[in-house]
């Protein structure tokens, strides 16, 4: 999931331009925790190999795969023990398969996805199905566990929690399925307990990698939090004798007519429920209605509570993350180092006085590890790694490697339009080059936007104007013929490159709207009919095509900028959500299921207005038509889990549920609370800061600034400047222009122009990534493996004497 | 204000210490922008020097009382720019005497305050009585702003726009009331409209500093914020969009049988409540009830708006805030630095090869700027500045001064207790001792923590029965015992010491709540009546003898500590808050005076129900019984405002009022909720977490080595580690066993011990400053004043050639 989707966050918006680009992250993590500590297995692995190397035809094609491995992981920061034995390597290889992981996770969302189709199912399954579902799905993981264990070492393997959680998870819900489906056989009932399992394997399989490190920053923040939290709830609790002792005793009403902090219990709930805010100001009114001065304690209880300890639950989560984040990074950026030297002393060759990679080999490595590298992008890798063209690359440069490929380097092909080479007449005549230069105009980006808006405001008239709905059409014909001309003025296959977010994005949703529109008109024409399907659509993608504007404007491109950045990390706290709400789900289906039931406007069930529960008469849940909230099914339970994760009204729900059950479910409600808003919010809006932080302060860093200084020097560069200060339309027409009018002066004999990527495709975690590795120096080889195992936040860099003894 | 209530939160905690602190910050802080940049102020000041010293005595002493200004200006961070005649230098003395400061303050408040008592008023005063006090106000203001006119050079004064802002109030006060009070003899009633430049007073006088740092914060962080407010709301208008396409033709209705998403303003409006989160789910629910599938256009919405772009406000405004909050900084310490050397300059005589300051001037000079240092400090001071006892102070040793003084050195006074002087016998007899051994140890404060939970169980448990209400007694006596037995131990003058706040709080605590029950318990007895005020404090305070059990848990006192420290700059939020809702307090009773009345529940009032008003008929408003939630007064106004700061039903305020008035009255409440909530709360919340991450990554500072070292070498210190991990009860326990024990074997003479105050103590600003000033290298002097204050986030620190042209 994080893989795939990390894919669509790195369109590139530049036209006429082919990218060969390196994914900088996260395809597959490998937690760091895995390695045994202090175990030395660079040491095990190397004096294994005499025996596995037996099996080799070809020793130094092994050695090459190999490396190959090694710098693959760099690349990747991938951190698996594999074994090194040639077959355990390609293993590997297919572990790391891009077909295989997508499987794992599609097995994965099919298992945590059983709870939509098992009782209470949104889509009902008979139990037959669902159980031969499950168990494919326990099948696969098991049989993916397999393969991991021949690929790396057995006792780093048994010794690793997560192969073990893996394991225990498997055999529970096998053992869970079993029973449930003996018992039902007899016609007993019982509780799918093991379905709280499921979210173990998202976490627990090696590819999701991010989220296990948040979980891990969550482990890491609990004592902290723990401690402001037993603070929080003293103040909670004291504040709640106060307003016990304060307005007990003075037979208050609330706007319900119910009594008015009576109970202490009722009090404490009632002040949590004021931290977060959701019963302001109501809670306060009796009081206040009664004395003014008493609205003092309430304001009191606020700021110590809701703005300082909140604050405070902020500030500690956010340092923590910051601590721990630049831990994992820096032992990430240890561990790449770590495994370039290793692939390097696979490769070395002596040559005078110094050991390096030939070149020959170097190629052969750069083909094995990014085989979709084009050619001139190799040749420019080797340009920059064997800079004085000796014909080989040296230790120092070599280590460079991943980083080099982890840079995307955008090869801009400069392609003659078709129609330039079939009808090179009519192409190049004045009103063709003038309605060109039109196209190329920002005047006519310009006037699009004034459509657009003028359109924004159509679309918010009335519809039922035949003016209004005849203008739709002629909006429709004006995108299309933007896309018509524009396609005529770039090279097609160019402006549908597949990185070509913003191109495909209107085209796609033009042509939506147009099949959409037209098929709307004709059943309304034919049978009088609307389908509301297609209308909605049709609205949605109407206003989807506004979305445009924004990208013009030069202030907001830095703000989304940051935003796109920010995506596909998000995705993590995305993982990290379902997690927490499947396993509320799950135990608030088992808690809450039919209690509370829906009943359309119009329906005479007994109980209607009370959602079916008369215990819910004249509750606030009632009054506020909140009956179609309940955990009756997998979706629903999401919905109010969603609902109760934006807080207002939370209380609501909680007394809702407490009322058709019993005051204890009150509890599930404060313990989502806690774990969500306060823990996983938190950790969401530090991450948000931290991203943003990183965005504002990084710069080019050493790597690149080679890379551009050598794309320079060969003359096949495109200035940063110009790209950065101007529209990448206008760049490439100038480029074009050059080209035609200097007919390759320059020597871009191949019609070949490279450029670093902008800033803006980067990942956060690469760029928190390069902020660290600067401060490695490029020589030092940093410490071992184990020590880069044990380092705590607060130990500094560790300089050890360089272990170079695994070679 | 800020400068007074600083004070309150220097307590400290040991007992039988007498503590001579240093303010180390803000009680009275002069704008840096107030100096005329590019202008050489020092130059100016030099060249008048000859003129101005005609008048003056003994020269010597008047460069020592303009050095003891610039050294004191060091010490408390102020930058104005005085004249260094010696009638200047006096006045400008006299300008910093804490009775102005705190007369300013008192008036600055009081003219605030007059809207408690002008129309509408909380406590009606007669039109004359509050203009009297409002002249009177407003001419102490001028009298102040002539006293700085007459410190300060003319041309500086009147370029300084905060001078002029002042007098235009002033002006705009006098001119408004004249003409207010002219059309009142006439009988015709107009809007006080000057009211609402009040709070100018309040952020534009010089000692309100940190007021206007925070004003300068937000101003620099506009832009900023503007760019993400726009995206904000081009999101929010394209969410409308489409939310009027999708529901607007369904014929839904709200809970309330309104109709549902109509109007695309309302829409606008309803979305923009739910980004405050203040709606959901209720917004969503008609939609969703319609069809599940909706959820996902509120989800969407709720992640887009109210998570990402909220955070992303919160990330502007942070990262903002520390940009410029560093560069204010980085000018004070540099300023700091240039007076010190002014200071020098003033002073030096020469001395073999460098120039210097002799032991007996240098001993004027800390005199003059701080009188209530005692000698053993002073002397102690001098020890650390010449440190090889030559007799004199070199420059880099005088540079220091400031900082030396800053730091809280606290002379610990060893004096034995009276009854031990009066009755030696009797208490240094066995028991006596024995005794006192029970109280100093753990166990005594373990025992009195259980106390006070067993008393917190009590206190929880039913008034009624009279075994509790005995208990009540039992527990007062057992709290009074404690007190006696504490002051029986330790020395009654140190016990009670000005900075003992804990002791302080439990006795007056403990014999206040004594007072009450005694008074209450006789009212009962002989009236047979319940006094409810002093019912109240009673339970307040019992309430409040709980807090103590948490200062006894040592990791709580961590978070503690932040929490104290963090008040004093708090103080500037209040500040800042009340400026802002006195402002927006004015403009509603200007717009809802009136409107919503609040009527007793027993009213027989027309309309009562619907707070006066038949508009309110069957709105939340009315139904929320939230009558006595209006603008009628200037008390009311503030508790309706902070309700909307929680942000929780704000919209049904904006609701309510929009409907006893017109609709645009919601732009009232949405303006609040943007300045206050977007920009101030995330500023504040900024605030807390850049203190605690100062607070959690600060170590000693080199000239508190410096001092700490000193007091070691002199014999006369206390082992800081033991002060830290010790109770210090126990830790002066055991210093007076020593001095009992070894009849002073150690060189404490004078029965004087001294340390270093520790870290609770101090502001977060101080340690800001001193975070920042281990950046300059110690020889260095820094940039001119003028560079200074041209110092802008991004510039580096400026190295310039050294300006010593001045002296």
């Amino acid at each position: 999931m994080t893989g795939s989707t990390n894919h669509k966050s790195k369109f590139i918006l530049q036209e006429q331009l082919e990218i060969h680009s390196q994914q900088p992250d996260s395809r597959s993590w490998g937690p760091v925790s895995q390695f045994s500590p202090g175990k030395g297995i660079m040491q095990q692995r190397r004096a294994r190999i005499p025996k596995d190397w037996a099996g080799c035809p070809l020793p130094q094609q092994c050695d090459l795969l190999l490396a190959a491995a090694f710098v693959s992981d760099a690349q990747y920061n991938r951190n698996i023990p594999f074994k090194t034995s040639p077959e355990a390597v390609r293993l590997y290889h297919l572990y790391n398969h891009w077909m295989m992981r997508t499987a794992t996770y599609f097995f994965i969302f099919l298992n945590l996805s059983l709870a939509l189709f098992e009782e209470p199912a949104v889509y009902p399954l008979p139990f037959l199905a669902t159980s031969v579902l499950e168990v494919l799905c326990l099948l696969v993981f098991l049989g993916r566990l397999t393969h991991f264990a021949k690929v790396t070492l057995h006792n780093v393997f048994w010794k690793d929690t997560k192969n073990i959680c893996i394991m225990v998870a498997v055999l529970l819900s096998l053992a869970d399925l079993a029973i449930y489906g003996v018992l039902r056989l007899y016609g007993v009932r019982s509780i799918r307990w093991s379905r709280i399992v499921r979210p173990i394997f998202l976490i627990n399989f090696a590819e999701s990698r991010q989220i296990r490190r948040a979980f891990r920053s969550i482990r890491n923040t609990l004592p902290e939090i723990t401690y402001v939290f037993l603070l929080f709830m003293f103040s909670l609790l004291m504040f709640s004798l106060m307003a016990l002792k304060l307005f007990g005793e003075r037979n208050l009403q609330t706007a319900e007519g119910l009594p008015y902090f009576r109970n202490y219990l009722e009090i404490v709930f009632d002040l949590y429920v004021l931290v977060t805010t959701a019963n302001s100001p109501d809670v306060m009114m009796p009081a206040f209605d009664f004395s003014s001065w008493y609205a003092l304690f309430f304001i009191a209880f606020v700021i110590v509570n809701t703005y300082i300890f909140m604050s405070l639950f902020l500030a500690v989560v956010y340092n923590n993350y910051k601590k721990h984040l630049k831990n994992e990074i820096r032992k990430l950026a240890y561990m790449k180092r770590r495994k370039m030297i290793e692939a390097f002393n696979l490769l070395k060759e002596e040559e005078g006085e110094q050991f390096v990679v030939r070149e020959a080999r170097w190629k052969q490595l750069v083909k094995l590890v990014a085989p979709d590298t084009s050619n001139s992008h190799r040749e420019l890798l080797l340009r920059i790694s064997d800079d004085e063209q000796k014909g080989f690359v040296d230790k120092k440069s070599f280590v460079q490697l991943a980083d080099l490929l982890n840079i995307q380097v955008v090869t801009l092909k400069i392609r003659r339009h078709p129609l330039a080479r079939w009808a090179p007449a009519l192409y190049g005549s004045a009103p063709s080059r003038l309605l060109r230069g039109l196209v190329r105009h920002r005047a006519f980006v310009w006037t699009y936007d004034a459509i657009i808006l003028i359109n924004a405001v159509f679309i918010a008239l009335d519809e039922e104007s035949p003016y209004i709905s005849y203008a739709e059409w002629v909006f429709l014909a004006l995108y299309i013929i933007e896309i018509l001309l524009k396609v005529y003025t770039y090279e097609p296959r160019e402006f549908f490159g597949k990185t070509q977010f913003w191109n495909w994005f209107d085209t796609l949703i033009i042509f939506a709207a147009l099949t959409a529109t037209i098929l709307n008109a004709t059943l309304k024409s034919t049978m009088k009919y609307n389908s509301q399907q297609i209308l909605d659509i049709v609205f949605i993608l109407r206003v989807l095509r506004l979305i445009r504007i924004v990208d013009s404007i030069q202030r907001f491109q830095v703000i989304m900028n940051t935003l796109i950045n920010i995506v596909p990390t998000m995705l993590t706290f995305g993982g990290l959500t379902l997690v927490v709400y499947c396993v509320f789900a799950i135990v608030g289906m088992e808690l809450f299921h039919g209690k509370i039931q829906y009943f359309p406007a119009n329906s005479n069930a007994p109980h209607a207005l009370e959602c079916g529960n008369p215990a819910l008469k004249d509750s606030l849940f009632a009054r506020g038509k909140y009956c179609k909230n309940n955990f009756n099914n997998f979706a629903s339970s999401f919905i109010v889990l969603m609902e109760l994760t934006v807080v207002n009204q939370w209380h609501v729900f909680a007394n809702g549920f407490a009322n058709v059950t019993a005051q204890p479910a009150k509890l599930y409600f404060i313990a989502f609370h806690i774990v969500m808003v306060i823990i996983i919010v938190n950790i969401f809006v530090s991450f948000i800061l931290e991203a943003f932080f990183v965005e504002y302060s990084l710069e080019k860093s050493e790597v690149e600034t080679a890379i551009e200084q050598k794309i320079q020097e060969l003359g096949m560069g495109v200035q940063e400047d110009e790209l950065q200060h101007e529209q990448l339309l206008d760049n490439m027409e100038s480029a074009e222009h050059e080209l035609e009018g200097e007919g390759g002066a320059k020597p871009q004999s191949k019609g070949l122009v490279f450029k670093i990527a902008s800033k803006r495709y980067r990942t956060v975690d690469a760029l928190l990534q390069r902020m660290f590795e600067a401060e490695i120096p490029l020589e030092e080889e940093g410490p071992s493996f184990e020590e880069i195992l044990n380092l705590s936040p607060t130990s500094a860099v560790p300089r050890s004497p360089s272990s170079e003894s695994a070679a």
